[in-house]
């Protein structure tokens, strides 16, 4: 990838192409938990370069708004968040969730006139989200299958992960790194270790792709070995522009990511687990609580992982020598993390190899690429009818005559009103 | 305001036309018990972008010279103050108080040829300060109240300000921010919880605004709503170039503070108590060295406070919810000092929106950028006859017929030979 | 030194003239014991400004690549170091030594064009060194003393300094600074205090030079009074580019250094103690790894040393009043480093003032800058016969009527055979 495209692809703040095309998306902000209540105490959040600040008002309604005050700049986060308003501490000037300044003690006359950013936001699957882009261009809430479930079949976490997004997505689509870093992994979690698919993971480390492209993104057939007379198929979903879909594991709960810029070098990775017709079972919640499976543990008060780049990720030499742990790092999502977030904030691309095994990558790059450069043409981006985001993704044993492809059109189509396949 | 204004403003370096125009005052380096005793151990100081080292030599002068060897660049913290001059540890190179190097011993024939910066300094007010501007220009000792009297009628403490100096400052002459982030304050702080007046205060948070041009710099008359034929005056003295003035609380003891840049996103924020008649009381004494009224607690060990930027000052949303803090940050000074910190080191000027209240920040603004730029005229600066410095500030319930500034005239010029007004 | 001659001294990554002189030679990278086993786990290496990593393979052999997989750049820190060569976490791309892809799961055909950067490296004095340059210029592998001795006659540590290596070096020539900084540690430190000179370095703090270009780049003759009839010499070795050798305590272990930059503002400090002719006594060796004499005690788990910039390097002004401690700083390298790292980590040659007693310093510049700028005409460097690295520093007394050169070429030429003179 040369420099140019590197630089579309990875910067996301105000005004750059990527970042005009992400926000034509409703943008996963925070937890709706981070929020609770009506006249809890504003959040900050930083998305997509810019500095926020959410709050839930006095009525319920959602309000993200810029975190600093039009009149001197203080911010917001240290407002009070009281009678359907943020109000700065400073001298009190307070906005609704619109931004309008509707009190402005000392010249009352100007409240009308003073106005701060503010984005209209939703919920949906325990997440706030909120609409950065044009008014007239805002799409339909998101239709994932996770987000339309009842709270009690779904897990959402979010991790603070120290590079750009795009480095951290690409493992999302990328099936073959699983039969490394992830093997012991496998067979030791409690929400992985009971797919009985896993042996052909661990047999055979060279996934071979068919990607089809799709309304919601690119359909991703990783192809290995399974029996005799069969192959093993693990089918992930790319749903532009940043969520992905994890093929299942047996008969555990279903999986999906989002990953999010916060600025060009950190992003958000959301981790949702589900049960797509019946609640989590309270042991297997109870395990992703305690940051097992896709999840993980965190430095106290914050979400970022207590195993990160300034603690070489607790790297574990006697893990690693027993093959306990690939890598001598803890958990699917750490491990990930850490080969990630060990290539630098931004990676070199001028310096990357990409090969055959790479192609889910450079097929959403250049989706990616191609949707930035036609939105700065006119071209409207893909994904924005909700409808399209309603696929699953798969794990499936098929003969080796089946086409996959075929396959999944009568399965995956309209998926969501039909069983799931699982290995 | 533009840009260049702003720039003109904020700088404060070598070079620099507002560093030239501060450089024209004595300026408040540390303070004097940091360099107690003859001999004592050299102490770093960082004062408008300059690194320089203070020691009071045997004799018990004062130094303040650069923090440097001549030699090799080794730090003079690392260096032994002893016989009237302080040595580096490396090579033994052995300056005085006025920077020239008084002992080379590899070369003694060098040493009247090396000579490193080194400013006059005076104690006053428990304060070191020193003259860093030509030395035909040093004007005579500054004379403020607090500075004259004895000890014992005096608390000065100071902290650091993770901000310029002009975002600091701005709080001190904004009497309007009181009614709202420190309205809970004033009536729990020991040291202002007994002014009656606090209730106009609360009561009425758009003060309106009379300033007056005077030869130490600003006279700042606010004005609130008293009783129902009365107006409640808080009367703000900003004295150039960093000075100001706090309208008295009821019986509490005066405050005044001083905002010296260390550079231009730091500062150290000082905070002065005094009686003018009398010792402060033990028992009041005792509650500013524990970080009460405008003074706080520190890192220990340092001069930075405990509750800082690193920690979201400490906020505590149950104190912001059941009011007994505005913005949940305790404390007048770290309430300003949040505030002020949140907007950047540097506030980005070009979106800030000033309104009628902040007339004394737009005067005071003013005054010092025409004092700049008058200075690269070769205009000489506002306020360098000390006299000028003898000013009280004051508050005072006028009836309403009473113009302030015609009351003032007689009741604050000559004023330290009257008694305060205060309510 | 104008800024060019220090930019051409300081700068020492890929492509620089001063990196591409000290990639002629063979560089320290880190100590053998850090990869001790066959198999162990990679450990980082950033040397010269390249980051790398290092690694035993299962036949012992030893490997200094790119840290970098050559896929998609994750850190191969985080790989499995088995079966004769480091593999990725990521995807499993394998390199050996020579840093040839050796496996390419995925892509088996592409393994034979995959190549990361690698340098070759041997085992010498109990220190793992590498080549980084040109192949065909590889000189023959360093005889200094001390790297020839049986392990049992030798201690070698290294410390992390937050400078250059050539501010560091500097200290390393120069014997004058003794007689200030490490004055009181002389006659304190178990391994300094019982050579009966340290009373001639306390008594005469003017040393006067005489320094003779050799093949191995200089000695420096540092001469002091010492009985009324004789000089006291202490002879420093300059190895060029960056071993030092200090001048014998009396009876105790001889001593060197090496200085390696790490990056243009780090470097590694290398100190070893060594006897030419019998193994360290057990307790001189229990001191020197509780970091007595020029090791030091460390930030458990690094190589950093307890005291440090971010501490003051734990100054005891007690200690420094008391005269146990000259600047109050412990131990002899803590206290050059202090001194060094307080310069900041590039110090501002522009306003250092250099006299006689640096001429050793100002010679060791010039004939490194002499060196580089050689190096870009096409002449080689010196220093490359191995043989000329077998020198001996000395210390000793001499009658005034003695040419100490002409001494010491009996003395010192071919001196590895004869007894070194000590006092």
């Amino acid at each position: 990838m040369d420099r140019d495209d590197a630089e579309l692809l990875i910067r996301t703040g105000p005004g750059t192409p990527m970042g005009n095309l992400m926000r034509r998306y409703w943008v996963p902000v925070m937890l709706s938990a981070e929020i609770a209540e009506p006249d809890c105490p504003p959040v900050r959040a930083k998305i997509l370069g810019e500095r926020l600040v959410a709050f839930r008002d006095s009525k319920g309604r959602l309000g993200l708004v810029d975190e600093f005050c039009a009149h001197r700049g203080a911010s917001l986060f240290l407002g009070r968040n009281e009678e359907c308003g943020i109000r700065c501490s400073y001298h009190g000037w307070k906005y609704d969730i619109t931004g309008q300044c509707v009190e402005l003690p000392s010249v009352p006359q100007l409240a009308p006139k003073m106005k701060i950013k503010a984005y209209p936001c939703i919920e949906r699957g325990d997440i706030l989200w909120a609409y950065m882009g044009p008014a007239e261009k805002k799409p339909a809430a998101p239709e994932l299958e996770w987000c339309m479930l009842p709270s009690t079949h779904r897990f959402v976490s979010k991790r603070l992960q120290q590079t750009g997004y795009l480095q951290a997505m690409e493992g999302g689509i990328d099936t073959t790194h699983a039969s490394w870093v992830h093997r012991y992994e496998l067979e030791q979690d409690p929400m992985h270790k009971h797919a009985e698919a896993n042996k052909y993971i661990k047999a055979d480390r060279n996934a071979v792709f068919d990607i089809v492209e799709a309304p919601h993104g690119l359909t991703i057939f990783g192809r290995r070995n399974g029996e005799p007379n069969s192959h093993y198929w693990r089918i992930t979903q790319w749903i532009f522009p940043w969520f992905t879909l994890i093929p299942p594991f047996g008969p555990h709960a279903l999986g999906g990511h989002i990953w999010v810029p916060i600025d060009d070098e950190n992003c958000w990775a959301w981790s949702i687990n589900f049960l797509p017709e019946r609640p989590l079972p309270h042991e297997e919640l109870q395990a992703m609580k305690e940051g097992k499976g896709i999840h993980v543990k965190y430095v106290p008060g914050t979400f970022k992982p207590l195993a990160n780049p300034e603690n070489d990720w607790l790297i574990d030499r006697t893990a690693q020598k027993s093959k306990r742990s690939y890598s001598g790092v803890e958990g699917f999502s750490i491990q990930d993390a850490s080969l990630q977030e060990s290539m630098g904030p931004i990676q070199d691309y001028s310096r990357e190899h990409l090969v055959s095994t790479d192609k889910p990558i450079v097929m959403a790059r250049r989706k990616l690429a191609e949707g930035a450069r036609n939105l700065e043409k006119g071209i409207e981006p893909p994904a924005l009818d909700a409808a399209s985001h309603r696929v699953r993704a798969a794990s499936i044993l098929l003969d080796r005559g089946i086409k996959a492809h075929e396959w999944a059109q009568q399965a995956l189509s309209d998926s969501l009103t039909k069983p799931v396949f699982t290995v």
